[in-house]
């Protein structure tokens, strides 16, 4: 059955991006770092049309979070730009070029209505009704595939604080931010998780849950 | 060499308790679930004096971490009571009866000065001059053994980002608390910390850290 799924690298003190995210750093001081693990890997490299890059223990989580996914869903600080607000006259395009890697539909959460954007192989359809609205689309998109939350923190705690996620994997880095976007915020002891499976590789630890209804 | 080790039950949202700590509810609303994993098993009820028990996966995880233990430092948090304080003329005796399952010299940190006080085979020494003498003596009293941090997370994160911690390992616990008591709260980036080992055992998911310098 299709699922809804998120994937995240997250900091040991729990933020998914540091603190002081702006348009020239939108990770924040020290993010990047979150996700060193993974720009490395072939697998990456391969989805984000690149060639070259490593095959180690982190290759199959990789290959397997791309996998059946059949629509994504991010909020508005994914998709950009940093100052978020109204989108003028010559409105941000997102922070991929002309041919963004995700090569499905893409459903941006956002307070400010706009005609869908497609740029190559990919559409981000503006979603200004919310998450359960902006879901009912991405699975219809989707089909018999998966829906993937792409992030950020605000649009995954959403998710999460609401009972629509059916599986979450937390990529576990070593790094301290110190602060952040951080993953649970105004997430109570409603959601219940059971340990799917734990994975050790190169520069983090992998561990997949399945929420518990 | 001896260490400094800390080893600490967290849930997923980085609470190592939950919110509204009280005398009767010391671990906080939903706290207790970081410890089912371990309270269950052999190795721990053997430490605290009792028969019978478990052994799992967690046994030989637990048995490490209470090998080779040459005394304890622990906040005025976990000494207890929860209302913290001057000691007044009928003093706390701590948590744990007439004979404390530590066994071994432990350093309580407060602003409250306070003569040694022993029970059975523990002695506690209050100190009031900060992390590093309660450090200083606690090393001293282990001799070639290790210094265990024992808790609570003020007393772990104010030893974290002093850079006085060799190895962290995290229980990770698959529940969420959504308030409580943060740790890594106050401790930054010059934290630098390098996996071990993971284990994946019933119920928790073990993640040891070693503190690189």
């Amino acid at each position: 059955m299709s699922k809804v799924r998120v994937h995240i690298s997250v900091s040991l003190d729990g933020y998914v991006a540091g603190p002081n995210q702006t348009q020239e750093n939108p990770l924040g001081e020290g993010g990047e770092g979150l996700h060193d693990w993974v720009v490395s890997l072939k697998a990456w490299r391969e989805a984000a049309g690149m060639d070259g890059g490593e095959e180690n223990a982190n290759s199959p989580v990789v290959r397997d979070e791309y996998a059946n996914v059949g629509a994504e869903i991010m909020g508005r600080g994914k998709f950009g730009p940093a100052t978020r607000g109204p989108w003028g006259d010559e409105p941000w395009q997102g922070w991929w070029g002309d041919d963004p890697p995700f090569r499905k539909p893409v459903f941006v959460l956002t307070h400010h209505q706009r005609e869908p954007l497609t740029l190559a192989d990919t559409t981000f359809t503006f979603v200004t009704d919310g998450p359960e609205t902006a879901l009912e689309r991405a699975k219809h998109a989707a089909g018999d595939k998966d829906v993937f939350i792409g992030g950020g923190a605000e649009t995954i705690n959403q998710f999460l604080a609401a009972g629509l996620v059916d599986e979450l994997e937390l990529h576990v880095v070593p790094v301290v931010l110190g602060g952040g976007a951080r993953l649970f915020a105004g997430v109570g002891p409603d959601l219940k998780l059971e340990l799917l499976r734990t994975v050790e590789a190169p520069g983090v630890t992998h561990l997949k849950y399945r929420v518990v209804r």
